[in-house]
């Protein structure tokens, strides 16, 4: 039976990264679309509740129909998947982002987060992004990338996921012919540069942003930062579990009154 | 010498939440006060990169003083370790959240994004959240969820926690003396029931609207949702590290085209 596949982003419905995630679904099955309206980078997990949301339809550039939301990434999985389409989907796919979700960027990012809500509601799923280096402002390519959302997808179609779980890939940015191959790999480490800027406005008051050079990895074998150093396709299984297993029993041990 | 701990919440700086933990946590040191200027609720782990930010400083009911930011919950957090403050922190306490966050609940919390992001930044943390049944409207009693706060920071400040690892602290709706005492426990699950509304709005243009009940826990013993049912305050210690070990092996054994 054909495969329904939905497809979202954070980067928004016009971005190439989403055309090129599309054209590569429509290969393995029906493709549907619902992706934010505009850019949701680092937006979180978001559950918007206290306010309605708008879906209005759009032509991607070689004529897909799309739909757009004016909620996040995970809103749109949940606008899907609660109804808003008649299709029952199979797989949910989110990207192909701009700028690789590494180590603890998959608590942030809108791509994984929308994979998330894929896997909170019992759907397989996989987010895809594509490593940029700072400063590069296209044009991407995107077929390198193209290829790993499809064959990650294809293997999901075909073997399943387990409740819960969902595949982060992430592309090296390197010619699709450059790369070596995929691996399989745990949740590396980012090290965050952000520095706060404090700066004066025009009426003497002060403002602050949140600066800093660009995260760096710790490359680590095995894991996503690693293998992406390495010139590897990076497929990571996340599961929503965050229970710290390894520190229960002593925290266990600790004071607790036993009567409040 | 002195403990410096910062307080946020998801709630705003002026929820009455917010107070009674800055009143237990004045017990055990120094306390800086950063919250959001208004409710974030289901916002989600936010980096505001894209933005400056602006700080304005408040005083609390009690004459506190407090600083309120137009950021997330996890932007406050950034903005106090970054350097808004001269002090270096020791522990950072999120909450008390107006309603339990359990389950799947910790990955879309503000309160426990806010804990995450000191985690992410090396510091140890506390999110603490307060049941309340649905439909609710206060007003309420803090007394054993401040008690549970304190408990938690001492405990934390006296043993310390692994890096990477937050406690995410959660008090049923009980008096304090109905509370039968702490349960360590892992993280269980919720049950969502969304329902997308469909509405017209006066121009005869379709909205849309996440609704239905509110979730319901799977109350499995050992686990967060568990304990509260049982009449216990749960103490859950959460980690970042998302990767699924139990599936790593078998995703690996899927076919990975060897080259791109």
């Amino acid at each position: 039976m054909t495969k329904q596949i939905l497809v979202t982003n954070d980067d928004g419905v016009l971005s190439p990264g989403l055309l090129t995630l599309v054209q590569e679904m429509q290969k393995l099955g029906n493709v549907t679309i619902l992706a934010p309206d505009r850019n949701w980078s680092g937006g979180g997990h978001v559950k918007t509740l206290d306010r309605a949301l708008r879906v209005r339809e759009f032509r991607l550039e070689d004529g897909s129909q799309a739909f757009a939301s004016d909620g996040a990434p995970s809103d749109c999985v949940a606008l899907a998947l609660l109804g808003y389409f008649k299709e029952k989907f199979d797989l949910v796919v989110s990207g192909i982002n701009f700028g690789a979700n590494l180590g603890h960027d998959v608590t942030y990012s809108g791509t994984v987060t929308a994979a998330m809500e894929a896997a909170i509601a019992g759907l397989p799923s996989v987010a895809v992004s594509l490593e940029v280096p700072e400063g590069h402002i296209g044009p991407m390519d995107f077929s390198a990338s193209g290829y790993a959302a499809r064959v990650a997808a294809q293997n999901v179609l075909a073997h399943g996921l387990p409740a819960e779980t969902l595949l982060n890939v992430n592309i090296p940015f390197l010619k699709k012919e450059e790369i070596k191959g995929f691996r399989v790999t745990r949740q590396g480490l980012r090290v965050y540069h952000s520095r706060l800027d404090e700066r004066i406005d025009p009426r003497g008051r002060p403002y602050y942003w949140i600066g800093g050079d660009a995260p760096t990895g710790v490359p680590e074998p095995g894991t996503d930062v690693g293998s992406l150093s390495e010139g590897y396709i990076s497929v990571t299984p996340l599961q929503l579990d965050l229970t710290d297993y390894r520190a229960l029993s002593n925290v266990s041990t600790w004071e607790w009154a036993a009567k409040a």
